[in-house]
């Protein structure tokens, strides 16, 4: 993550809970008064945003020490300690809750991904995110994703190109489309199309493009469509795809599959900052 | 909600999105190309945001056309139409992820917010919403809330004074802390103080707060503290309660149940945008 | 303050006032340069803002020494040294103006804040803010009244409710408006209600609210709507109070007297910084 | 004034106070309700911020109908109208306060310079503003002097060279100074030389400089200074210069008299928004 | 390119060169004087940015109406109409300068970009950009590539990858850096390495990466590097190269040949506004 | 240069080349790894900009040490070492093209300035910059013309007067124009007036300006212009001047002759970061 950028969001996000002042805690505390905690998770699962939770203390109080003691990426237990904060009382009150609200929600959306991919460890497929995240959040969501073991669909809609049924119905057919695209896009640009029917699916593939979306197929279609494809363009099954039917697709040999599930409902991790 | 910071989060969500371009749309699209479509619910649910949907097209197309069928807070169900929106193609296909990130996350918290107090309607209790919003996001979480029937916590650190355990510890007592905070706080401040035992409890009450909140209780402990409290202030049970249980706190008595849940682990509500 | 706004808000006005560059101290001064000063009070009066000072010279230079001889809410005679600062050249004489800006407004309205109080030391009464800040700087205006021994009253729009006769009109009657408020917010936000006449007080006492401001009337009125109101509200008298008839207005008994006067029309405590 | 840059800083001081919503009018008010309103001044004076005013209500309603009755730089009697509103009251309730409080800073500077020039206005001096201003707001302080008939001083250390004592001490004299200025700075750029002895405003006719500021002098001594002076400079009286004062060191024959006073001690013109 | 973005980009542009006020033209004209003038090319070349220029006035005067004679892409003649403007003349003279300042540069970069692309018309090679464009403008100076037949190499650092020798280094060979992005990207990333020597050609073939970029090297050892790729990855050809070599490099049989050149050493296209 | 808009134009740099994250040196590198380097000039020049390059690699990473071995101003030959920079390897690769982008413009236009110079040393002549600079860079472009030895010509429009034909057109005449400027402009604010015939420099002069810019003349007239003027006001070639017409100009006894070129049609200087 751009360090630069993550800064200045947690910045707007403190700014937006602390608004002009946190009216208790400059009322009971002296500025010099210190305090200590520890970040205890309350379930199972695996911790994403550790980082993210020490810069905002750190923008609350420079001086603050911070030791992680389960990185991102570890899988941790009921009671597990994942991190120490000591510093300056009003920095830690102050910005206890931001952290939590990014740390919860970051090893929420990491504990989801690593229990979809373990559910298809033992078959060739990746799973992916969308775009389905946070407004203004979707670099901690895509992290939180990756920490879990899924890979990063693109970032927005400026890298890489995914041609729709409305951009197709523009153009005539996928391969006037994609022929279109080919002219004007960089050649560090891929290019996925959304294929609903068999015949989309052989379309595409026609069409030369790198990877093709089967979407809301049931997985009967999406067997048939990876065997079509037969390994000229990268498969990703989508649409509606829960940990429920994950595996159902999983096994009709696709090469990703995404789920906005991952990033639009999530269940955050229960995580607390137990003060001392 | 604020207009003018609500252009602004829309604006900031637009530019993570798009970028320096959407590469795709901007390639097959003209700028003069037109586009309709309608916005469906494809779950049964309560509607919140429209307006959000509406000002994020808006800004990507000043003349775009958006009639609204179902008002916030109208209960639709799978398969009614939200929304006409009409307007230039690039302006809808840039937009689209976006408005509908906004719009499902808004009316799935009004959802389930709904749901909540339905489930109590019957009890003379309010259901209110935490801080464990998303962050920067806040304002349109807190929106969709009031939208599902409930009533909104503070908005931050900033609008109400909340005494929690190390504000206590800091003081010595709850009556030293909200003796303090009544000296330094205006009087349009409101004073709640959290309390885990019946002593704190009582103590708060003694302390003359505004508001008790009593943490974490069983429902008979819960109902108890109600009894102590006698109406010397309003009392908020909170901490941990879910959809499962709200209903055995809801019959101790309190005035208001909080639950952290309505925002931190959000369930989207399905909803499309089918172009035409 | 919430020191991530006040940072915020200093390096805009640093920027407004050194633009591209401090055209003469760049001129003038090696980057290397150090200089020394005092901050002196020409006037008496009493301190604010002096960590606002601190901070416009540390933004210029992170090396910056800044001792502090007076604090905030120290009364200071004529001549007497607030505090030193040693740091480079270039820094001190760019931040120079800024810092005094600010300290002096700000001391300016603390020092006619505490000679407000002091007026008044002998009655039950408090002393408070308005909304009649300076745009953009009210965090700091408020600051100010708070040391000078005043309360703030809210800060804006967003943390309390307070019904106008505009708003009374739209919904009929004091009661339907404080009805209809009372349904719609939250069970941490007061409500307040603007009344002008007897027969208003009379009514929003009865409508249950928390404040009534007691309008534009003159210290008879305002004894007898003290009397109305008997306890069962706090009262608040507004409209055009100077320190002139500040004492007038406090041996009515209200509770509360704000004044827009205390930063409307602010007097800058002269302070000067001799550099050496 | 920079419109782009108006707009920037009125969206922030709306932000300022309206906060998340307008809590009160947002409960209260419909969005398609509407109200007309009539700014009034209470006090004779002239008027300044007319078109800042009118840009605060039309950044919360692009419909709004705004028309000036008083243009800026208009002198008004108590009572009479400075402009009519109409549009939606929530946009009018809710941007009431921040238009008042730039129109009243406004007005009230521009009186005040307008009763300082006419108390000199059979005299050949110039009154001048200083950097003594609203940090962030400076433009509008500027301008308003502007409207009193008063000039502006440099806008900040970016527009003009002003070399102080500082300055000189670490060149070892104004000679050595104003020729490294001169060196330096571009043909476009004016220079000014404080002086606060009679030897350093010959130094500084010497040195050739554009400004002579005669610091702090008393007006016997000023009155020599111009004469050595002799035309080839413009002087410049400044130091604590009141409207008191002022006449005392205008007969003295200097070109230009800076006043900090007219915008760090502003008191605010009183102006109402009564609402129809 | 996103039109949010663009805008925020221009506002900034425009507050740089008007900073408080354009000094001239408030003083010298009223805000209602109209105003037209027409852009002419003063040498032949492309055009581009014309959206841009169009957008600078509108940001300063929402009403200008502003007709272009030659859009985007259109190869003008010395003396040649581009477009007329008509608005009111402070927006026209405030926002000339910088118009015209994108105007120049991107047509500029249009213009050599074209006369590039044209040199090799005959072969099946494509023209690209680099990041050495100017910061924070690189969206308009990518925009001008496109515009003049060229593709856009990757926008910044984060779509794309592109593995360079420090990268190489640090894994131990092309073969290990390749496989550890192949894992952590997502599959609608391309992937790049640099190669100096035909060895790295065979390695990053072997590697099975997208493109390789055949760094410095000689036309006769490129055209060797090419027959060894043979087709199995997109070759690029990059280094120093300018429009007097880049033929040597085109006959090579390169797919794509890079040039910083096209924007880091960018002559403007002169182009005036003459004004009427 | 003012350091606090500096470093916001940088970080707003970085975000625009860095985006989300650097893809590829996040996937090869890991937080704590460490590199070197040194930055090389591969052809001879005036380096410019060095402290600006530091300023992006400290963003990045705060402990980075950065040696200059050339300071801005310093001729350096081809091959010469201009700095050494060790630090976080992904902070110096993410950071090295923006870095280098800053550095190369900057040095381009400093040696461009420096040899323009060198080519009049011997005549009384200044060579001055202008507006035609890369919008929300002009800072940068006119720190580095002054480090070649040139001057800064006005800011931007607020920060002198420049009266145009247009203004001059409004006004009526060249005398009506000048002495409206001088009746609104404060007293530190010089006013040019751009002539283009005799007959405009001979009213120019007796309107009592301070500079005549002489207006795309050739040299035989400007010569006439200059001695028309005499020194009563400083004089100013301008309009198409390169580095090989500048001679044929200052022979003319002009005061200071103006480049466009020097910044709008920039040569960057070569210049590599050799990593270690």
């Amino acid at each position: 993550m751009n360090l630069l950028l993550v800064r200045q969001l947690l910045q707007q996000a403190l700014i937006e809970d602390i608004g002009t002042r946190d009216l208790t805690t400059e009322l009971l505390f002296e500025p010099g008064d210190m305090l200590s905690g520890m970040l205890l998770a309350k379930k199972e699962g695996r911790i994403a945003g550790l980082s993210v939770a020490e810069e905002v203390f750190r923008l609350l109080d420079p001086q603050i020490r911070f030791a992680g003691q389960a990185a991102d990426g570890t899988d941790v237990k009921a009671g597990e300690r994942i991190a120490t904060v000591t510093g300056r009382a009003r920095a830690i009150l102050s910005g206890e809750r931001i952290a939590l609200n990014f740390l919860q929600r970051m090893s929420g959306i990491a504990t989801a991904t690593r229990d979809v991919c373990r559910s298809v460890a033992d078959l060739p497929v990746r799973i992916a995110d969308t775009r389905k995240t946070m407004p203004g959040l979707r670099l901690f969501d895509k992290h939180a994703v990756a920490v879990g073991g899924g890979i990063n669909h693109r970032f927005g809609l400026y890298d890489a190109v995914m041609i729709k049924d409305n951009h197709i119905a523009a153009s005539g057919s996928i391969r006037a489309a994609a022929a279109k695209v080919k002219r004007g896009a960089g050649h560090l640009v891929k290019i996925e199309v959304e294929a609903e029917t068999l015949d989309q699916v052989k379309e595409a593939v026609e069409a030369g493009v790198d990877v093709i979306l089967l979407d809301n197929m049931s997985p009967e279609m999406m067997r048939e469509a990876v065997q079509i494809v037969g390994g000229r363009a990268v498969t990703e099954a989508s649409g509606g795809i829960t940990p429920e039917t994950v595996r159902e697709y999983a096994v009709t040999g696709v090469d990703v599959i995404s789920l906005g599930w991952l990033t639009h409902s999530v269940k955050a991790l229960d995580i607390s900052l137990d003060l001392t």
